[in-house]
């Protein structure tokens, strides 16, 4: 079973981590418990919709990003992303003449 | 504050007319609550994972697109989703070129 608040615990650990900020900022600029916060990172603790809002803004992230980002992650586990075809098409033709072939 | 719960109830409400199913339906494939599921929906109780993982699956959706969809209806709700382009490069120069003007 895909987990949402695993996926989000992670994204909320990322971004925190790329803003280079301790649990103890996060957690008093957003009024949460740090015990509180870092349960969430882990997905032990489903964090509530305000709670959500003020650990974003406690990031300087949007809601928006973060939940876009979780979506994508999940879409990962879920085996349905879909990746970008960054091969020139040129080589793609030729890889299909390839298989043609065979 | 912008909050997740609200979103989500209402693409969960959408996604389950899309696919003509009644919240009698979903709840019961779910294994929910009717009237846990309808709060859900209204945007009044915070699903848990294992809720929205039961309730995703009824719909026959993945929890990756439910979660996009929430994260791009917050984008719109936050101000920042990206509205592509659609004005051919011209009218574009002249509305710039009219503006300079005044």
């Amino acid at each position: 079973m895909v987990l949402v608040r695993q996926e989000l615990g992670d994204v909320l650990r990322d971004f925190r981590l790329q803003k280079a900020m301790t649990l103890r900022q996060v957690a008093s600029r957003a009024s949460v418990a740090l015990g509180y916060l870092s349960e969430v990172e882990r997905g032990q603790k489903e964090a509530s919709s305000e709670i959500l809002a003020s650990v974003a803004e406690a990031l300087g992230t949007p809601v928006s990003v973060i939940m876009r980002e979780v979506g994508d992650r999940l879409a990962v586990v879920e085996g349905i992303s879909t990746v970008p075809d960054t091969l020139p098409d040129e080589l793609v033709a030729e890889f299909d003449a390839d298989l043609a072939v065979r």
